[in-house]
């Protein structure tokens, strides 16, 4: 941090090393709403009308994101209520989900939580002892944002959602970008910008407004509002490529401070091209589960029918 | 290394782990000589009508470049000659020289020797040290670099070549498209990909015969040839993005085989649909020296005239 001050003249509390600035706690604070103000006007993410459903895991990305949303989307009289997933985790998500309530109700928001076990009949972690008895090697996190992302997109549609946000922050539309490439999935690299989606048969859009706000700044944004800081870790978390790639980018951006910006960037201007090029995928519907899916075989279903188990 | 055959029969030289095969000596050899000639008829790089100019400078990738166009293109009748740029480098450059020398006359094709010295009045080692003098912080190899490919494409217009190869190969074309995407520059990835490239005023068009051939495989080869590994390093090297970025491919590489190809492939892809859609940028004249440029001034007489020196 260096000892000059703010230039509206107040203390200095953060030190941007991207572009030099010096900022106090308000101007800091100011700036990161701007960046989202701006995201949402830019890419028109939402509309007076819309019921926008927050995904609000308790986490520093969808604690920042109800904060702001609340702020400038009630300015507009947007609808804003917020959905938890409990997943089920002993010890680890009892504290999230509290956080999460304490959160909504001070933001005066509607708020909803949501079991799997209710939803699919299991929680993770017995559909984790159950892989681990059947000596089935799930894909770490990635199983279960499959789950949690169709019991989302239910929950949605059943509360008469328009949008759904989601917390992804810079550094996660970053990692993601070079993961689509590391696995040469130009589809995926199509796919990721934050755009005004239409909603597709059965799908509700999903938008993401931090996309533009690196994490560390909305780590320190949640602590200068004076939210609680939530950093137990999931038992089941799995070594994974994005850990390596996080690695990587956190290192590159020490010695290149921009870079995370300039990956997303591109990442931008080449979906954009994409979007135009690529038929998009058909949307089916999944034979199991019914559920709209762009494969015959929703992956939902995919796991439960690898575990050998069947939906409540 | 497994102990099975090759599927040849023959004993086992190479376990590729992508692919999980297990090649002798001979059916390695060929597989390389069959990805270079299918990348040359596929991207159409060159014509009976061309007269091909390599820029071999001595070290494994040029080696393997001249070893094998020689073979594939003077098979079609096409005229191939080599170059080796001296940049003036005492005790480092002089070894490389004389192995370029030796390539050339093992494989009969005729052989040029340039220095920096005659054509811009300075050697490297000259240019270096007066930057050094002056506190000048130059770029690393890049300046070079920039040096040698104007001299490359001088010499290819005095000796009458109608494209120039270089021995870039499936590493550096992988770590140039992440440099490309941590610097945000969407531009260069469009220009990135081998292609039948048109000559446009006063540029001869240079094509990358190995791109799809990994680095460690031309070691290899090269070595499997009977040609001698030239592994100095040059003394200006400097520790760059590049070196973190092979870094991290290695690693990668290491964990999950295939992944170098995949960034390739994603680079193929978007530098296909970008190829299309950005207007190439117009080729003016270097004001200070007439050669073409996209520049007003070119990089080559901005870095004499950041020096203060004049080209002879």
């Amino acid at each position: 941090m260096q000892d000059n001050k703010c230039r509206c003249g107040r203390e200095p509390f953060y030190f941007r090393r991207q572009s030099g600035e010096v900022l106090c706690k308000r101007c800091f604070s100011k700036g990161i709403e701007r960046i989202v103000y701006k995201t949402v006007k830019r890419e028109k993410l939402f509309s007076p009308e819309d019921r926008i459903m927050i995904a609000l895991s308790g986490g520093k990305d969808s604690i920042a994101l109800a904060h702001i949303l609340s702020k400038i989307e009630k300015s507009y009289g947007t609808d804003v209520f917020a959905v938890t997933i409990d997943e089920g985790v002993r010890g680890y998500r009892e504290e999230g989900v509290a956080i999460a309530s304490d959160v909504a109700s001070r933001l005066q928001i509607e708020h909803h939580v949501f079991t799997f076990k209710e939803a699919y009949g299991y929680t993770l972690e017995e559909i984790c002892e159950i892989a681990k008895m059947k000596g089935i090697q799930l894909l770490g996190c990635s199983f279960c944002g499959i789950l949690r992302r169709r019991l989302i997109n239910r929950l949605a549609l059943k509360l008469g959602a328009t949008k759904v946000a989601t917390g992804h922050n810079l550094d996660d539309e970053a990692q993601t970008f070079l993961i689509n490439v590391f696995r040469g999935d130009v589809e995926r690299i199509g796919r990721s910008r934050t755009k005004p989606l239409v909603a597709r048969e059965g799908f509700i859009p999903r938008v993401k407004p931090l996309r533009y706000v690196p994490e560390k700044e909305i780590a320190i944004y949640v602590y200068a509002k004076g939210y609680p800081l939530y950093q137990r870790e999931c038992p089941y978390v799995r070594f994974s490529l994005r850990d390596e790639i996080r690695d990587v980018l956190n290192r590159v951006e020490e010695n290149h401070p921009g870079t995370k910006h300039s990956i997303v960037n591109v990442s931008d201007s080449l979906s954009k091209l994409l979007e135009e090029r690529l038929v998009s995928s058909k949307i089916e519907r999944c034979k199991v589960c019914g559920d709209p899916s762009s494969r015959k075989v929703c992956r939902t279903c995919e796991v439960f029918s690898l575990l050998g188990l069947h939906e409540s």
